[in-house]
């Protein structure tokens, strides 16, 4: 690919977005470990507040749209469908500094940078910050993406915590509009493109000691509840070879998901993340036991043969204990291609810069995941140190930060160039 | 073995035994399933009251103990150390109409038949119902035979419930003497000979096709709590070859404490009761996982082997994982063997009622087990059908527990024809 803008002014300054950084971090819970930014708590309202002004700082045009999304604007020169950029400044309980908020601080210091350079866009430019993209009390991730997306449902906003509260009645409380997010979908083809920043939340890139990523997909996630029933005996009194043990049963399973999952091709994973066996005492033979497992991969293919093969294999090892199985899978996601055109233009960017990369996969989902359904799509990863994500020492130096920013307003760059963006 | 006495006239009358049996499954509670009975209930204290009433009818000389244990006393014609029988009243929580009940009015029986029939014994008898011998929320078990063994301990009165109530309060309230209680324990040698009736809660005798067994010994119980430490990790971006899951590793142990149960010689099982996991959520690699597991056997060696090797391979096969693991060890009981000479008498004393018997070891704890410790011990065993216990399914057909009572009758004869019993 020939790329015909010199990027390398658009180069951020690093202290500008290291003070970012340290400033997003002090909104956090007090009460919370590692630096908890819940979506709706009161540490993501006032970070959030303080996004939009960092934005305005940068001469963008800032809305709040229905579904709570954080939009700043840089106009283009002849308008057109946007280019979008963006990512999450919510946490995990007991996240980091770094998943979502990399994505968020570096789309505005790219959007700084062009202005800064004055390179002027032909493209409007939207930098957003989604409305929680991490799983909540709801269930539910990703809200802000998904009402853009248009798939957010009532089902949604019906979800009620464990207090009895909905979804609907907490996206209203924190200023959001529900009823207007359940419409607010943008149509197909309505973005130039969309490219994300963010952490590889994985050891890979550490690894091969390669400062960027270029995304080739989004895992798709199958999850499955299997429950294994036997029969409760006296421990003291029935025979190893008479027993139906539940656990026994359960705990051969989780050996086998983990087996599927060593044998994944390309990325495939599968965890078990959570087990529970009843009556769970000492001296009774396990009647029951449940396991909650997920498999992910960017594979489709070898997703719905895991479904299969996992099924079969954990009734028929179950049915040798005269155990009894019921396996329920609930699909969460569907595998997201990266585009083609959006990787190429990321991959002769870093090129063009000097940067080294390497195409790969993301295990975790993103809100680009949704935001592909409505144009082409991208994501740049920087590295995690030791891949650890979702914690507290979650970790990506700042050398890494600068270079990805830097390949993200290169990005943009190109990509506006371009008068159309294939899929 | 040759034995004196005829012990053909002390068939117990079965339409008297089975209305007991009837009468007694009545003290239910109502609101627990099955036929639950537990101890300190108002059911076991209507039923206890009841016992005691059906040992005066039986023309016994009946008294409660400061542990709470309802004795009957049957004088013998010269006295010194009495025979002793009997078993317990409550259930578990879930439980059947046969556990401990049928050792307990099998007792009042064999004292009936003994008394009509105008045999008389030269030592005096004792039945005794002793207090909740089922495990209980104090996480105590056998606390009457305990008492009356001496091994009942400050430490026992002094454990909570989850309402943070004392075991000591609750015997208090149930009308018992707990401080006398801690000293009521017996002198050594201080009965001429233990003998309890009880349902095997096994399937070994059904199997075998014999209507009674001989135990030969009461099996030694070790718990274990093995904590295994691993590394919480994003479940969609951590390879499969990098984890360190603490759950695949304490599935791998269950598993591995399976095999080694079945590889036991004589009468072995290993039990995994319990598991846990945390965070406990699909989307993060298990930090920590819990297993709460026991192994039983009647040989001592056996077990004291089990602990090493387990210890030993659970770590190793952990570490391959890089997981840590901690695992203590509680030991709940040794192994009690029964009194050869017991043994002999209920043997001999079966072959002459011409009902065929098989030697059979306990994997359940028992008051006998205590009891072993003041004189000589030995227990009669009745089929369960399809080794079912502690629950509502629990099945004994009346025409074993007719043939257990009455080889219960003639083993306290031949017992007590003996100048003294060896152990």
């Amino acid at each position: 690919m020939n790329l015909t803008a010199d990027t390398s002014a658009l180069a951020p300054v690093a202290e500008r977005l290291e003070a970012d950084l340290a400033d997003l971090s002090g909104y956090a819970d007090p009460d919370a470990p590692g630096w908890s930014r819940e979506v709706f708590s009161e540490p993501y309202r006032a970070a959030r507040d303080w996004v939009r002004d960092r934005m305005r700082d940068a001469g963008l045009e800032t809305t709040v749209d229905a579904a709570g999304n954080v939009i700043g604007r840089l106009a283009g020169s002849h308008g057109g469908p946007p280019l979008v950029t963006g990512s999450h400044t919510d946490t995990v309980h007991g996240g980091g500094r770094f998943d979502g908020i990399v994505g968020v601080l570096g789309a505005i210091e790219a959007a700084r940078r062009i202005r800064e350079t004055g390179t002027r866009l032909a493209h409007d430019l939207l930098v957003v910050d989604f409305l929680g993209e991490e799983a909540n009390r709801f269930g539910i991730s990703c809200m802000g993406s998904r009402s853009l997306s248009g798939i957010l449902t009532p089902a949604h906003l019906a979800r009620t915590d464990t207090t009895g509260h909905t979804l609907g009645q907490a996206m209203r409380d924190f200023g959001a509009d529900p009823e207007r997010a359940l419409g607010l979908g943008w149509d197909a083809r309505s973005m130039h493109a969309f490219v994300e920043l963010h952490v590889e939340q994985g050891p890979l890139l550490e690894q091969r000691g390669v400062p960027v990523g270029v995304v080739t997909a989004i895992a798709g996630i199958e999850r499955l509840l299997a429950t294994f029933r036997g029969r409760a005996d006296h421990a003291g009194t029935m025979p190893m070879a008479e027993r139906h043990d539940a656990l026994v049963a359960a705990a051969e399973a989780v050996l086998t998901i983990e087996r599927v999952g060593c044998g994944a091709p390309v990325h495939g994973v599968t965890t078990t993340g959570r087990i529970e066996s009843s009556p769970g005492v000492y001296n009774i033979v396990p009647e029951e036991a449940r396991i909650w497992a997920e498999t992910r991969s960017v594979d489709h293919t070898w997703l719905s043969g895991v479904r299969r093969t996992l099924a079969d294999e954990l009734a028929a090892q179950a049915a040798r204990r005269g155990v009894e199985t019921a396996v329920e899978w609930l699909n969460d996601q569907d595998p997201v291609l990266a585009s083609r055109s959006v990787q190429d233009v990321i991959a002769a960017g870093a090129d063009s810069l000097g940067i080294p990369w390497a195409p790969v996969p993301s295990g975790a989902g993103h809100d680009a995941a949704h935001m592909a359904g409505l144009g082409p799509m991208g994501m740049i990863f920087v590295p995690s140190h030791g891949g650890r994500s979702h914690c507290p020492e979650e970790w990506t130096g700042l050398g890494h930060i600068v270079t990805g920013t830097h390949l993200l307003a290169a990005t943009l760059t190109h990509l506006d160039a371009l008068p159309d963006v294939a899929a």
